[in-house]
């Protein structure tokens, strides 16, 4: 379902240029040696493309997922019954990955234009399909907003430092984690564009090797400068001052600030805070979970395939090709949570949309004032 | 000069059953995937499988080191100028780790033997071959005496808990880094002999993956239940309980006890203080550097080749061999230390082979009264 292509688009998810019956994503599962394009055609094929991760991060996710309720609004077979059909092509995206709340957040809106009822299927259709583009145009929007303010960052530290700011990130909250411009990068972009010098520490993110992958795939796309660092190293990299910022991206952030994100996280958090290095958090408001307070407590996390840790995928430069190596020796186990929480009080800021707000209960109130 | 055997020895170091020229070692860089033995017949040899890791490990490290002085007395030309050579086989030896200190004191153990002056350069060479022998024994009972003192601890954990006690352990401080019963593991082979129910989370460690490759292999020869987990997740377990006690090893450990080991452990170390969970370090007193204080100043940190970041070796199934697979795009910049420093307020306790003291100088003073 999956083609090679040599043309490197600038969003991540749009429709097919002569068939809009089609949705295409870049398969983000073979870079950084493959790039390749899928076409979705069915609800179910964007069940499978959440699921097993050829697309990946929340924003990107949400954006999926809502045109995943329009192909399936194409699907019904009853267009009488429709409404019935399609809580049941929202059950089954929302199973596909526990802890993205953008993944909920686009359903609902898909869902709350099934429930104002539309004259005709055909009305329906056209409105699930306008609703997810106005998604994904909201996204790239969002992400530019997080860069700017989060650009404001950057500058200030150069304006001190006035010699390239190191930043470290983990995982992938980059473009490919959005639509465009990416929530923890879309500062960087915008700081590079600009002429600032910046130099990325990009933790490749065992298991999956997200920032190994992609982000440091998708930061030379864009010509900046990047070292891939195993995830052990960042701490040691803080004690000696090589780190100027931290700014990582979420899956969920909780109304106190709590803040789930790839696995890891966590540990980063604490060594920015035992070495006074900045470690800010880069967040789209729709993954804001208002209804929690507590992240460690009340987040639920995602168990994957332990295969992810005993096995790895990488390019074999003998046979030309992805291969799939064993890492454990037969039988061992592995256990394989993808996220954990990082404490409000581990957190300098989070940068929303909106502006940059201290991560408690009344700074992301008087950020969200709607909210309250 | 590896080859494949299909019996396991207990030891990992060992003089040649019938030829006392060669000196036999498991040859660490395949497994858990082949076991092999090495022989080493020359310094070169010895150097190269320093170097190159085909042994690891700091008190390995160091009896090897001893071994190769003994295989360099033998390839002396010039036996009257022997004392010169064998300044030059330090030298060799001694640029091969720069980290561990055992390589130093093993290395200056024998280059004692040397400056005493022997009668003739057989006694020399005999004299080499019995003091790298006394380290090795030296280090059985090190690591011996370690395990007897860090099982209270975990006997002291059982009565409370009353269930299997959750040892988080990072890298390989296990068997195969010493000659026998390992470091950080051996409180844990002991504990496992004894009946208390034990089960380990041990961290992959990227990027050689000690870990996934070494210490999950050697606790399941001896049948010790553990889970491998990615590096990133032992902040996840501990903020959810699941872990009773973290103990790692050292390379290299200042007065005032810092510790310098696999570059991660400080990460989990301050995982560890933040959720109240003790911090165990297994140490043999040859690693502590009684020349320097401070830890992260002080110690310098060996960088190794960014390919080892960039690579992986892995079992591929279909071609049913040891094969190594690229992680990143082609041109990617690595950076690979080896270590990183803990420093000492973040320990709860040092476990030498005289018993358990605190992280600080008078502490360990205490315990070796012949430093101060």
């Amino acid at each position: 379902m999956s083609q090679n292509t040599s043309v490197i688009h600038s969003r991540t998810i749009w429709v097919h240029p002569t068939n809009r019956k089609v949705i295409q994503v870049i398969d983000q599962r073979t870079l950084p040696h493959l790039y390749k394009v899928a076409d979705l055609h069915t609800s179910d094929e964007v069940a499978q493309c959440i699921k097993e991760m050829w697309v990946r991060g929340a924003p990107l996710i949400g954006a999926t997922a809502a045109y995943g309720m329009y192909l399936g609004s194409l699907e019904a077979k009853d267009q009488a019954d429709i409404a019935n059909y399609m809580k049941k092509v929202y059950e089954k995206l929302y199973r596909t990955r526990p802890t993205a709340v953008n993944l909920k957040w686009a359903l609902e809106r898909q869902m709350k234009i099934i429930n104002i009822g539309q004259s005709s299927w055909d009305q329906l259709v056209e409105a699930l399909f306008l609703e997810a583009g106005k998604i994904v145009e909201e996204d790239v929007e969002i992400c530019y907003q997080i860069g700017l303010h989060g650009l404001s960052l950057i500058e200030d530290l150069y304006r001190v430092k006035e010699n390239a700011i190191n930043i470290l990130t983990h995982c992938n909250a980059g473009r490919m984690a959005t639509t465009e411009w990416g929530t923890a990068t879309a500062p960087i972009y915008l700081a590079h564009q600009r002429g600032i010098p910046v130099h990325v520490w990009v933790d490749e993110t065992r298991p999956r090797n997200q920032g190994a992958n992609i982000t440091s795939w998708e930061l030379k796309q864009a010509g900046i400068p990047h070292t891939v660092i195993v995830d052990n190293m960042g701490g040691h990299l803080m004690q000696h001052a090589q780190v100027d910022i931290c700014i990582v991206g979420t899956d969920r952030t909780t109304r106190q600030g709590d803040v789930a994100n790839k696995i890891g996280t966590y540990l980063k958090a604490l060594a920015a805070h035992d070495n006074h290095i900045p470690f800010y958090v880069a967040l789209p408001s729709p993954t804001i979970d208002w209804s929690i307070k507590d992240g460690v407590r009340e987040i639920p996390i995602e168990e994957r395939n332990s295969d992810e840790v005993n096995y790895i995928s990488g390019w074999d430069e003998i046979g030309n090709e992805v291969c799939r190596v064993r890492l454990t020796a037969v039988g061992v186990k592995g256990l394989n949570y993808g996220f954990d929480v990082t404490p409000a009080k581990y957190i300098t800021g989070l940068i929303t949309e909106r502006g940059i707000c201290l991560a408690n209960e009344p700074s992301l109130l008087a950020m969200f004032p709607e909210m309250s």
